[in-house]
């Protein structure tokens, strides 16, 4: 059964990004404090995982049939140039199509209707049996309030960032109750901690 | 050595208190989730905590010597009724005193002027050689802000508020960098995460 999840690294403090996209030098630390390489569809992009660090990131990756993301990453990122570093497929959640989108050799999807019930069909045709992994944020907030988030994975680090994006964007009908952690797994500079989420109950 | 300390429960979203100092229902679960009876020196206030939760509460206990806290804590609790759970010398940083303090009967002192470091440095006499432990909230940020906290113990609940009192309010000169988790333990709806903080070195 495909499960809807959503994955980020955060800061001590809930925030998944400082202010105007600052703070990712030390969120992502963990990225690079081990010796095992781990190559991505980037070829920039390769990371240096601790052995634990590396087993939960090649689970989470093996897991991934396609991942849902908001306009304001997508933006920044410029759409990851075509080829998400997941290699997997994406679907954009925008009221509108971004310029030059979609592109044919590009393995995108974008939803301007419907809403995140509308972008979490999609991705869950295009995933198969796999999982499909939403971006934190307002994306993931939009699945919570909706009934539709599975799973919480908080690669949590050892730092206060003060300010910025939140995990979760103060979703309406909080409190949520989550179960876990379902495990725990300390790498270099980070916490993995993987929740479910609890419907209809407290 | 005199190490300077806050704990608190906090929700996966980074707070300790819901709006309007809701959420204690789900905050505090983890203190009645137990066969280990602990009872405080309010005799309406007993815990029943997992093994887990306890050896890290008694730790905790055993090496508390002073509380500083905050006039929105002290005024939502009545002063503890002049005597704190912890059964240990409370100091109070406020800018002005609450009508009917000081007591006789009570361990309290009022601190007005001098800020942080002040009711910090009164604390630590109180405390000779154990720890002094920090209301969260302002306070612990104001600590941070000034350079005198050592250590943070994260009591981290799978629950997400979505919005109230944050952990640390948007600490100046952020981002902060910290050390750890030092131990991390798994209690029945919380993990005790404990980790110290880095000065002067990002």
């Amino acid at each position: 059964m495909t499960k809807v999840m959503t994955e980020a690294s955060m800061s001590l403090d809930g925030y998944v990004s400082g202010p105007d996209f600052s703070g990712f030098d030390l969120l992502f630390q963990w990225y690079e404090r081990g010796d095992v390489v781990v190559e991505t569809a980037d070829p920039e992009l390769t990371f240096r995982l601790t052995e634990v660090s590396s087993t939960y990131w090649h689970r989470l990756i093996a897991e991934t049939g396609a991942l849902v993301v908001g306009r304001t990453l997508f933006d920044h990122v410029e759409g990851w140039g075509g080829r998400h570093p997941m290699d997997v497929p994406v679907v954009l959640l925008s009221h509108s199509v971004p310029d030059g989108w979609p592109r044919a050799d590009a393995p995108f999807h974008v939803v301007t209707e419907g809403g995140i019930e509308r972008a979490v069909a999609v991705a869950r045709e295009l995933a198969g049996d796999k999982n499909v992994v939403l971006n934190s944020g307002t994306i993931a907030t939009q699945a919570l309030e909706a009934g539709l988030l599975d799973e919480v994975c908080v690669d949590l680090v050892p730092v206060i960032l003060g300010a910025g994006t939140p995990f979760f964007t103060t979703p309406a009908n909080a409190p949520y109750t989550l179960d876990g952690p379902l495990s725990i797994a300390e790498g270099d500079r980070v916490t993995h901690l993987r929740y479910r989420v609890r419907y209809g109950e407290r």
